[in-house]
C-alpha cells in the first residue's frame, strides 16, 4: 500500500482550462457515469475493443486489429486511466509520468498492466506514448470512436478545447473484469484523485 | 510553371492501406463532392472556422480561438492540401515533405499560403508538424470537428483503419476564395494526384 501524498501540481495551463471548461460542466459525479464498483467492464460492453497503440505500419501489418475488453481485463489486476487525449498539455503530461514513475510499486502490489486509454487514433496515441518515453511501463489503448467510454458512461464533450467528443479524467483499479475502484475528476483539468499516488493508496 | 514530374513512390505500407480500405470504395469522384473548380469555398462554409496548430498551452492563451474561412482565403492566393491524419505513416509523411520540399517554387508562384488540413485536433496536430520540421514553410489547420470537409463534401470515414470520420487525400489552389484546381485522390492510400509537384503545374 503506497503512502505517498499526492502532490497538487500548480498549473496555469490547466487553471486556465478549467475556467474555460467548467462552463457548464455538472457538479461531481452528477453526470450519469454507467460504471461503478462492482461494474463487471468485460460484461457491460461485450462487443467494445480497444485498440493497442502502434506505429502505422504496425496497424498495416496488423491489418488493423482490434484487442477485446476480455483480453485485456479477464484474469488480471488491472490498474486502467483515462485521459482527454494525447498532446493536451504540460498538465496531463503529468498524468502519464505519475503512473509511468510509480510503475514498481504496482508492480509490487501484483499489477499485471498498467493501462492508459484516450479518444485517440492509436497512431496518435503511439507517438505521444514515444514523446513521453511511458511504453516501456505503460500500456497505451486507443479509444478511436469513444465507444470504450461511451459505453462506460465516462464520455465528454469537449468542443470547447476544441477537442470535440473525448472522456473525463479518470482512473479505476480493476480485478478479472470487475471495478473495484473507480475515481472521476469533477473537471478534466483537474489532477486530485486520478493519479498514480491516489489509487496506490486503495489498491 | 514548375515542371517537375511526379514521382510515384513505392511504398509497402500504403499500399497494404489501399489493399485493406479499397472494399467499398467508390470510383474516382463519385462520391458527392459538394466542391468543384469555381466554388466559392468561403461563401459555401460561412459559417466554418478551421483551428491554428498550436501547443496546448497556446491554445489555452488564445481561449481556443478559431480562424474564420474569410481569414484564411479572401484576398489570398492559398495552395492547401488535406489528408487522413496525422501520424498516418511514412506515405502521408511524404505528402507534407513534397509541399515543404517545393515550398520555394509556391513562393515564386506568388502563393501567399501553403496549408496543410486534416480532421485532428490542432494539439496533435501541431505535435505532428514539429515532428516533420514543416512548420516554417507550411501553415497547418484542424478541422477537429470535420465540419470543414464535411462542408465541402470530403468527408471519408476511416473506421477501418481505425481513424473513424476523417477525409479524402485532396488538393486545390484557390484564389480570393475561389477554387481554381481541386485534385482528390481515388483512395486515402493514393499519392497520385495530391502532391506539391503535380498542383505547381497547373497554377
Amino acid at each position: 500500500m503506497a503512502s505517498t501524498i499526492l502532490k497538487r501540481t500548480s498549473c496555469s495551463a490547466m487553471k486556465s482550462m478549467a475556467g474555460s471548461l467548467r462552463i457548464g460542466v455538472t457538479p461531481f459525479r452528477a453526470f450519469a457515469a454507467k460504471v461503478e464498483a462492482g461494474t463487471d467492464i468485460v460484461a457491460a460492453a461485450p462487443d467494445v475493443s480497444l485498440q493497442k497503440a502502434r506505429s502505422w505500419d504496425d496497424g498495416v501489418a496488423s491489418k488493423f486489429s482490434t484487442t477485446p475488453l476480455k483480453d485485456i481485463f479477464r484474469d488480471r489486476r488491472v490498474v486502467i486511466f483515462g485521459l482527454p487525449g494525447a498532446y493536451t498539455g504540460v498538465c496531463s503530461q503529468q498524468h502519464v509520468p505519475s503512473y509511468k514513475n510509480n510503475i514498481g510499486k504496482f508492480r509490487d502490489e501484483k499489477v499485471d498492466s498498467v493501462i492508459c486509454v484516450a479518444v485517440n487514433d492509436p497512431y496518435v496515441l503511439n507517438a505521444w506514448a514515444e514523446k513521453l518515453e511511458a511504453k516501456d511501463a505503460i500500456e497505451f489503448y486507443g479509444d478511436f470512436d469513444g465507444s470504450f467510454h461511451k459505453t462506460l458512461g465516462l464520455e465528454k464533450d469537449l468542443s470547447a478545447a476544441l477537442l470535440g467528443p473525448r472522456s473525463h479524467r479518470w482512473s479505476a483499479f480493476v480485478v478479472d473484469g470487475k471495478v473495484k475502484v473507480l475515481n472521476i475528476e469533477e473537471n478534466p483539468s483537474d489532477f486530485k484523485v486520478s493519479g498514480a499516488e491516489h489509487i496506490l493508496k486503495q489498491i
